[in-house]
């Protein structure tokens, strides 16, 4: 049965909207939140096929929503925070099926921002985009061995199409590998058709059980590249090359410092013979496996007899790629750089980069202020930057500025009475809480106001960076024993140390710590190097955390 | 059990490749290709739960690829040439699953122009674009009654996942109007929230028996907007404004000079209760449903209880419109504008604007050449302009032509050792076949080339709007009575006259002539009108045509 949920909004939440006067003794207040009675997690919200307990937790969910409070402090549970920032930010809201996730405007508009710049570098970089179609039959699962394994307990399955049972199964597509072999052996005849490099932004479906939004849902979207190689030593360029494409968008347009490095074998994708990932760091320490690029060998090409005539007349199976970021993505930026006041967003890929409030009491002074707010409004969007004018009469500054706060806008313009005498701003700094991150008396002029928006977002957008990158690096511990992994892992870091040893002694560590192998980091240390389990010779340092 | 098909792909096809020496005379010549021994339609090619005969039928399809042709007459078989285009262009192939389609880089491009300019359009007029679940608990298309009779023969339903039979199936969307309602319901609380309008890009899925490609798949990629108000009115308006766009977008991106009108009752949209729609013609004279905007009342508000508290704190049904284009647009692109030499694109949604062929016979040519060419390129590129650079060595300049003719690319530089000398080129028109859109020596200048190319460009996107307007407008015959409608429709015209007769006699039309009510339009004739079925007086004149 499905029961038609009300889950919480954030137009369904009472503010406490204090009216509060804008001064420099109240720009360094913060409004603190009471925390809310219970957190229910993702895959609690249910309907079809939900287990019966789910309705209690369901209920819980549902009770929340009245409460007069906003957001979980992320210091006191960040799950909850994490819940909360997503629901009242607007980013998502769930599905009526248990773990789908309904992506609202502003979370879209996080993910359209990661595919404007994604969508450029891969045509750049000679892909095409494309489209596969989502049905794939039953039988192309089984083809490859360790593809069906990996999947098989993960598929959705199409049973019945017009009214009628279906004699083969379809699957919805998990990922595209074997449909896009089926039809690069009509494409690929010889080495003339190589390198076939293509891209798909397209939904995909993996029956999770523990859904979380963003971070695993039962259907996302994602991008997926496929490219087929005449050699090996070109397929691994191709893979480390896209690799490279996801780490510098990491760092330059998100802001976040993540770890580029090779799976283990145990951590390789299921068809795969070698996979690249970036790890990125959360807000709690956890990693978060935010991008990958697999060298797929000749794996799938065999299994579907992908060849092509090479120049000596030979006939050879390709060597393939695929690689892909999908929205978890958002959920990374989410995790790693909100705070306790909701989210905070790169400049680079904020849906709304400064927000301005303007700010009057008496009626006389209303038009006066909206003028120049609209005009600050116009300068700043004529060159290109994404502006929000707050003007509604129906709440008062204070509460737009911790609203704006919440929604993650990296800066904000505040425009008074005294201001439009004077022909200036104040503009306060979303990364750089209190008087800090607030000057006063910034000229309305357009050619410095530009400027100083321009320079102020630019000076946001490195600063959350490096500040990432300085809690990343104080998280990570080097360690050469086994006893030191467990101590890191169990206070929560990230632990760095020489790994040689079995797919056993890994999987022992994952069973007693609940660490991973992240990755073999392509930054390496120098020097030689002792296995911290076996103490045998290593050539590589592996990184082991806990993960999502 | 699904067999691994090889399917007709321009690779595999053997061109007939005669050197061909560029003049003036064999300009004017135009190759002719040898008819296929037999044409296969798009169901035919097929995998899962496919009927047993089509086996045959696909070795036939399977037997067209080998032979020495290109393209099918348009004149001799619409429909083969149709596939013929598909297929050599390399715009869209055969998925495994029967009336699936994969969207080759070619064809996938003429859909990105389609989203590019639309996208700013719905932006424009206040739309987000967000992204809702593909999953619909079976329940909900249960709720809206006629929706359900429209839409449940269609479905594709999910029975399993995670290995396990579900308790309740999952439809995947078909369309979204349900899953919009019950998430709307979540969001919308008081006259504040309202409108609310979103857009998706999104895949969806119609479990359909005659498929082919493009008009009509299994699997189809589309924008469906949808938008809550406070009032019938405004509801209206913005079904209106909807249908206004895509009417734009037709005229002057595509070239197609469509009829927007409103529906008859009989074919409007499952669950609305007024549908506008674009109408185009092809070149077959068949009508193309290629673009509908509904206002669909408060029929879903009501079925889901989407209701808000208006400014008297009376709780109200909201007023709903929906609306939508699809990936069939680009088989309406294809339909409209191609000729017996393949595909024929309007410059503003051609991939490839200009190919140029460089043209060398003694190898001491070559270098300056290609020189040339590749600074032409960059000149025409650097000003926005698509460019293809055709410099392969392994066909003669005189395959090339035919091949980007085929492709549909709207403008032909050549250039040759002479035209290097004299700093000039050669350009030729895809639209205006042999020397009559031929000129020779256009200057290489930089300015002077780029003006006269988008001049051109400009004018052969007029050229194609008012030749298709000709087309259209000739094959439109005015009717007053049943007989003279029964003989418009058999010499395969569209038929306009008065109408205000009953659904019967619009579904006894359909039944004795096969031509349907394709819209009231907008644009209606002065003067008193009479039924040209009833006799009795009408107010408006409908258009009735055979349709894809």
């Amino acid at each position: 049965m499905v029961v038609s949920l009300r889950l919480p909004t954030l137009a369904s939440l009472f503010f406490s909207s204090p009216s509060i006067r804008r001064s420099p003794a109240f720009s360094g207040r913060r409004l603190y939140f009471r925390p809310p009675p219970l957190t229910a997690s993702f895959c609690a919200q249910s309907a079809a096929s939900s287990p019966p307990e789910t309705e209690d937790r369901v209920n819980n969910l549902k009770s929340r929503v009245n409460q007069d409070r906003v957001i979980t402090p992320r210091s006191q549970d960040f799950n909850a925070w994490y819940l909360d920032v997503i629901a009242n930010a607007e980013l998502a809201d769930y599905g009526p099926v248990r773990g789908t996730m309904v992506i609202r405007p502003y979370g879209y508009a996080i993910w359209e921002a990661i595919q404007d710049y994604l969508n450029v570098k891969f045509k750049e970089t000679g892909h095409s985009n494309m489209y596969f179609p989502q049905f794939i039959p039953y039988s192309f699962i089984e083809k490859e061995a360790s593809h069906v394994e990996g999947f098989s307990p993960e598929l959705a399955l199409v049973t019945i199409g017009g009214g009628k049972e279906l004699e083969e199964k379809l699957v919805v597509r998990p990922t595209s590998e074997t449909i896009v072999n089926h039809m690069f052996t009509q494409w690929i005849h010889s080495y003339r058709d190589l390198p076939l490099m293509v891209n798909q932004w397209a939904n995909v479906t993996r029956w999770e059980m523990r859904t979380k939004p963003f971070v695993r849902t039962l259907e996302f979207l994602w991008q997926e590249g496929h490219t087929a190689h005449a050699t090996l030593e070109e397929a691994e360029k191709e893979a480390l090359l896209m690799i490279d494409v996801y780490t510098k968008f990491a760092y330059a347009q998100a802001a976040i410092p993540v770890i580029a490095g090779r799976k283990s074998k145990v951590e390789t994708f299921a068809g795969a013979v070698r996979t690249y990932t970036i790890e990125a760091m959360m807000g709690d320490q956890k990693a978060l496996q935010a991008g990958t690029s697999h060298n797929l060998g000749q794996n799938f090409s065999r299994a579907f007899g992908t060849q092509f005539t090479d120049e000596n007349g030979q006939r050879q199976h390709v060597w393939q790629t695929s690689w892909a970021i999908s929205t978890r993505f958002v959920g990374g930026i989410i995790m790693t750089h909100g705070d306790d006041a909701g989210l905070m967003l790169p400049p680079k890929i904020a849906p709304i980069q400064v927000v301005i409030v303007p700010i009057w009491k008496k009626e006389n002074e209303k038009a006066g202020v909206l003028n120049a707010a609209s005009s600050v409004k116009e300068v700043l969007q004529s060159t290109g930057i994404k502006v929000k004018l707050d003007d509604s009469d129906q709440r008062t500054p204070g509460w737009k500025f911790n609203f704006w706060e919440m929604k993650g806008v990296p800066l904000r313009i505040e425009i008074g009475p005294r201001d439009v005498s004077s022909g200036s701003v104040v503009i306060s700094r979303r990364d750089v809480p209190g008087k800090q991150g607030k000057v006063f008396g910034i000229s309305m002029d357009p050619s410095i106001l530009e400027a100083y928006v321009k320079d102020k977002l630019d000076e946001i957008q490195s600063s959350l960076l490096s500040r990432a990158t300085s809690f990343r690096d104080s998280n990570i511990v080097d360690v050469s024993s086994y006893d030191e992994l467990k101590a890191a892992i169990s206070l929560g870091k990230w632990a760095r140390g020489p790994w040689s040893a079995s797919d056993a002694d890994e999987l022992k560590v994952k069973e007693e710590t609940g660490a991973t192998i992240r990755c073999f980091p392509f930054e390496q240390p120098q020097g030689t190097k002792t296995c911290l389990m076996t103490g045998k010779p290593a050539e590589e340092v592996a990184i082991f955390a806990k993960s999502y």
